[in-house]
């Protein structure tokens, strides 16, 4: 078997999402969280198998027997990967991540409370936690992407829950045991709860492990999905997994999992128990996209900055000092998508942190990535 | 081709889904609203076509060319069995029925306002609006089953919306023009803004044909999905369609539609353009099974009183005076659950005026509704 990225455009072109229907044929699209993957064999067969038998009634709730299918599925993938011992009756089942994480912070907090994030983020954290009346506070990343414990801690004083991108996206940054204990100690002090976006777990393609937040700070609350790793962001759902010290989830609303949907959790659970040898496919094919970038970055537009992810199948580029940009005051997604023909994450819908850089997509194959970063170069390499 | 509803026992049984995985084996289930039928095949080659060439990213949004899909295979669905001229570019997707609705009930009051709606009703209609820090407000359905447009006169005043169910779970009134008119004209003069869960109107089964909401109450918001009516609740995803005189959807916060499954989307699109026949069948099933339920309460439990529903595969049973009930201050579900082995949902759930009704599931083959009801007319025929 080949690279599992080994898909041909002309059949990416026929695939109905988002990615390849928003612009127009000649752009190259580089943009959104969708991977140009082949699906799993064994997610394939589990939701045809459940459509073919009718098996698309509701989830089992937590009473039933079959209610923890999910998280026990999650559990095992988690231990195998992260080494994680996951409490499967205190988790809880959510529509997806999002969705899961505003109702976790409506748990910790009230309307008007402050939140702190870490921009830049991705950019619903903030739409979603203004959308559920909550003042959003900010303790950007440091330059080098990691985690600012000084501006957390400004940021935390007045604060009741901060939510946590882990691994980071869009830097791809894994916080280390050190710096999560840390957040934990702040968190602390200041009666901040952190709640944890950790669906990127199952990327982190570089030498550090993924550390679960909830096993350095045992009051956190982590969100998990498998709709992120194996592509499956048009089958969503998640779980709620509570720290030992965290008993919030057994207040969670039981109208929070109606949302949930039983084919997709029968989708992820194939990937979570199925999935390890195509995941490990696609990390190694991220990894050498890595390189792709690094190389060619190095040869043919060292003015671009940017630090190689340890997790996600993003690239983070500042492109601030590329010829293109420089002194143009023109945001690097516009001109890449107008004189490159190329379709890459915005880097100030991010946060204001966020200007002057772009978000690449990697998860495509090699072709394809060779084409993007060709488009990239050529277009910011020319001078305005 | 036999009934849709011609599933075996045991077929139903591998099914993972909550209708025969919450009780143990002996107690037959009729309570929640999932069908014993066999899936359209459209809609299991649409998904596995989907799922196979890895189609499952993000359903296109409304600036993309394929962000209509949707709407465009519901508005013809909606032309063809409504004769409803639904405005596609104005609609918009949402992840459910439930979500979208609180959604816009957001768009349409405020935190704190006055909600009304008609018990017994659908019982996350309170917990949802609860959830959003609405006050739920209520105004009964007449013992008729009908919508009782003093009462509405009454609690319309000091609300700002209207959660209407139409056709009405548990019920399954219909609600004619002229009520609809009626109660237009009082959200008129009290300010009031209706919003419509529509999701059972492809299944009216009577004379009468559905009347939309919005073609009468022209700043009515309605929401519509395949998941009832094509037994897709396990693949969610709805759609919010305005009255010609509502423009509120434009302000509805782009994040709302984060949480739309492209997956279920394809699944809808193909139940809406390809189900007719399926349909068809399934509405007169589901009218030999009203006639089922006619005979058997008539020859063998004539204290029960039942409307023959115009819409829904439910049974909503008034057992009040049946000899096991009358009297006796136990909730019927429970005599039935423990005495019957059977599982209806319990009368009480939709409110207070539940009590002494249960809601039967006749979605079921012939031979499981007939076993379902030989359990319920034997315990509720016995003297408590
Ligand atoms: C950090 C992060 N959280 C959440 C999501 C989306 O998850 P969901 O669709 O389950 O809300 C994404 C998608 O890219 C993401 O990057
Ligand atoms: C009236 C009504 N609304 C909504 C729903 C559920 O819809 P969704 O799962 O899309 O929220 C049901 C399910 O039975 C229902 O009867």
């Amino acid at each position: 078997m080949g690279s599992p990225f080994d898909v041909p455009v002309a059949e990416l072109r026929r695939r109905t999402s988002l990615k390849w229907h928003t612009y127009p044929q000649d752009v190259l699209p580089a943009f959104v969280a969708e991977m140009d993957v082949r699906p799993l064999d064994a997610v394939v067969s589990a939701v045809h198998g459940a459509l073919l038998s009718g098996d698309t009634g509701y989830e089992a709730g937590p009473a039933s027997p079959r209610g923890t299918a999910y998280a026990e599925a999650f559990a095992d993938f988690a231990s195998r990967h992260h080494g994680w011992d996951v409490p499967v009756d205190r988790t809880r089942l959510v529509p997806d991540v999002m969705l899961g994480a505003v109702e976790v912070i409506r748990l910790v907090s009230a309307p008007g409370d402050a939140v702190v994030i870490n921009p830049p983020v991705y950019p619903p954290f903030r739409s979603f936690l203004e959308h559920a009346g909550r003042r959003v506070v900010t303790a950007p990343l440091t330059p080098a992407g990691r985690l600012d414990l000084d501006a957390l801690d400004r940021a935390f004083a007045g604060a009741r829950a901060y939510l946590l991108c882990h691994p980071h996206n869009p830097t791809g940054t894994l916080h280390t045991a050190d710096e999560l204990r840390a957040v934990g100690d702040l968190a602390t002090r200041h009666g901040v709860r952190v709640v944890a976006d950790e669906i990127h777990a199952p990327l982190f393609v570089g030498d550090e492990a993924f550390v679960p937040t909830t096993t350095v700070i045992p009051d956190a609350i982590a969100l998990h999905s498998a709709s992120k790793a194996f592509n499956l962001a048009g089958l969503k759902t998640a779980v709620a997994v509570p720290g030992p010290a965290a008993d919030d989830l057994t207040h969670l609303p039981e109208i929070v999992g109606h949302g949930v949907s039983h084919v997709a959790s029968i989708a992820h659970q194939a990937a979570y128990r199925h999935g390890h040898a195509w995941l490990a496919d696609v990390r190694a094919s991220i990894r050498r996209h890595q390189q792709m970038v690094d190389d060619a970055l190095t040869e043919r537009l060292p003015s671009a900055r940017w630090r190689r992810p340890e997790a996600t199948y993003f690239a983070w580029l500042d492109v601030r000092d590329t010829p293109a940009v420089a002194g143009s005051g023109t945001d690097p997604a516009r001109l890449l998508l107008h004189r490159g023909r190329l379709a890459v994450n915005p880097g100030p819908t991010f946060g204001d942190e966020g200007a002057g850089h772009v978000r690449l997509n990697l998860a495509t194959s090699p072709e394809i990535l060779a084409d993007a970063l060709d488009r990239l170069v050529t277009t910011l390499a020319a001078r305005a």
